[in-house]
């Protein structure tokens, strides 16, 4: 079968190919994001990453910016060639995010809300399905299953850590999980180290390794100024920050025998 | 703060009252929802627990039959007097469910499935609130903080086990839950012993234990035939068995200093 | 096979009779320890625990007072009556430890120090075996099975917590594990509620679930003036709470019909 | 501080070099083990593992040869040249260990085992110490605080995994203790991907990642017929699995610009 997903720009997820994601948490402002948005193309990113609608454990906390978030990655899209993947969370918003995505992502949290993994499978785009915090990869697997069974094969998971027990990391980065999924299933996995590891100072590291790993791609969280991001700002790299870990991990990928994906417009 | 629920019967939920609710993971036919209800209000339950929307790992897995199964639950309280709680898994249901349900579930998986929360809360219905695989008791009350904010005070929280590493039991019940609850929050919590222990055999003792730590009551799995049920039959208890828990939890609930609730019929 | 195992004084450990050892986490001067001691015998306590040698994760951190505490120790079993158990944590030790222990405790960091279960299993004393942080049941009782192949079947299991990912708790408290050991060997098994979880407001209502979960006694953390102790002062209770603590159980040891071992004295 | 260790033949641990330590869990014959350290040997590793005595969690499974395994050992080093790292388990044995071994293991098991951090402490040898199966990184630094406190300054840390909860692995490997201990530490850390993931195909990707992600070494499991291994089998690499193994780290240990240390013959 299969072990690639082409996006409607032409870049491909899996086999020789690797890409990265990247941008911030949430989309904060129109200024921050258009500003993010040129820094990670220009160090190398392929597609660009923002929430519009955010889960939040606490009701009371920044929730993101809603359809105006949607809005303006649309302009970013148009302004850097760079297509699109943030976060459906409700299926309410189901229709808004196929239309203004050009990747649907389904969140930790709701690795098992299965009615949003159909509404994903229907959206007739890529589907970025992280796994949740408590799941065995035979889970994650049976997850994707959900989507596939809509007759949407273009199914991209995402290893972004798990629950553990010590608090140096805010989640336990199950690198181990890459392998098992290129041993189990065709479908390619990303992993994210912002998450994976809660902290800018391992996400570097943590990147490496993970393409080391075998990992299909990266999902990373840049911020303009982390210590006033309004969500993440701790694992939230700096815009420089991202550009060495485009280096060096670049060095890596390349060392294992693929290759970095290029940007549209670097393809053209 | 009040510390107690009560239901449109009268039912009090919290405070000395100690509730137990039971009935079969899913509704499978009419007759043996019908049979099981009459048999564990016989033995003393005073809410029929049934699901009529299951969620499931495998999306090839049976998943309830939806309406039909409501309508039978209608049905089972309609003869037994019993109120009824059923899970609410997706939002596109929450009219239905909040018609024919006298208390809401929201299921393990969708602890912080937070549309999902928000429709519970304004249910105008108590909602049973079970805490996630993986959830910290701090994010089980901040998940009960988005029903709240919705308006509905009526938040009855549920600890039914954690994932943990030893395979002897299909999850690690954390009964040190209930205490700590009862430190942070005025809500009622709720034991579930099936899924705390996921066999049979375990269930009678740790329902007697989460008495003893203090639960508000409990939600328990029973089947008129365990071995041919289609969700969850290794935890459900034989109708037999739910009698015997029934007078070993009697015994602790009342040498506690509180009172097992009597079904709506007996209280008349 | 038999399910009981008699001290020298004539305490009955497993079978109906229920036993609590009560003491502080280490001895730390002969007044407190005497103290300490008539205090626990008062409230019912029939054996005395106290360490001599501590395992700490610092090497920076009060490690006990070595021999002096045995003797200490010895001087509070001859002024009470009671029994010690105390823990051999170095096979060192083993020979004073048997000279001065009437139980030998292992500590959970060394359930799989198979040299010390082996001195252990030598020692013709009672085995207080405690379940190592990340070990599974089947791990525990294969730990068991070192001790009883040199030929001492006087082993005594304890539940005291494994590693969570809760805060809320110093460590998970898995009282499933009490009727899990039931189903599947013949020893007996204590529960820890004072290093299951790690908080003094727990202690009572969990103490009170490992009764009702069929634990066979219990193992306490009391000290005379908590806040000054010299480790574990967070989990120790106050005497007059170990009062309340021993009412409180006793009502449910009874209710579940087995019967709270009286010290030697009272036997007498 | 200075970061690197060096062993008697000149061999330096940490800083630029890059270590890889390899042989079979336990020696179980002299045929078997003189063949897979010329096999290691060829490879590229620059450490003979092999164990005399093993940790088992059953009494009644092979605990390893015993002392005709430490002559084995010492043979294998006379022929090949390579220094010999292996496991103290027990303080009777720990001059015996100290004789032999050129590097003298603290397994996982015996992290906190503290008095025989101190034997080890007082070896005059280094010490590669493994993290235990629930020990936060923390934990892990204050165990080798043990070993340093006795004057011994050549500690060699180890990650192998922790307890996870999905049983696709045997250990959860956490890779991100590689940056957190290069963060607060001047210690060098190894991993051990044999342990760390539990089968054979999963090594070598996991061992790249691991170098990626900063170690400072490997220690690897190598049996001439895994098949036929009388333990950890599964996780042993064929000699032919191992070339490539060396192979494919080699190719990032450069590209992250560290050599990979060479055998002192090669050195000489």
């Amino acid at each position: 079968m299969q072990k690639n997903i082409t996006l409607g720009t032409g870049l491909q997820i899996g086999g020789d190919s690797f890409v990265v994601m990247a941008g911030p948490c949430a989309v904060e402002t129109r200024e921050r994001l258009l500003a993010v948005a040129d820094a990670v193309l220009a160090a190398g990113a392929v597609v660009l990453r923002g929430g519009a609608f955010k889960p939040r454990t606490s009701p009371f906390a920044f929730k993101g910016l809603g359809v105006p978030a949607l809005e303006i990655l649309a302009e970013a899209r148009e302004q850097t060639g760079l297509p699109v993947v943030t976060e459906l969370l409700d299926s309410t918003h189901a229709e808004l995010v196929h239309e203004y995505a050009d990747v649907v992502q389904i969140g930790a949290r709701n690795m098992q809300n299965y009615s949003l993994l159909k509404h994903a499978g229907r959206a007739g785009k890529p589907v970025l399905l992280k796994r949740g915090l408590s799941a065995t990869i035979q889970e994650l697997l049976l997850s994707a299953e959900y989507i596939l069974a809509e007759g949407n094969r273009q199914v991209i998971l995402c290893e972004r850590g798990v629950r553990g027990f010590d608090t140096a990391t805010r989640n336990l980065f199950d690198l181990s999980a890459i392998p098992v999924v290129h041993g189990l299933s065709h479908l390619p996995i990303l992993a994210d180290p912002s998450h994976g590891t809660g902290h800018r100072d391992m996400v570097i590291p943590m990147a490496r390794a993970a393409v080391a790993a075998g990992a299909d791609g990266l999902l990373v969280e840049v911020h303009p100024n982390p210590e006033r991001a309004l969500s993440d700002g701790a694992q939230s790299l700096y815009p420089e920050q991202f550009e060495r870990l485009m280096r060096e991990t670049r060095i890596i990928v390349e060392a294992i025998g693929r290759r970095v994906a290029e940007p549209a417009g670097a393809r053209a």
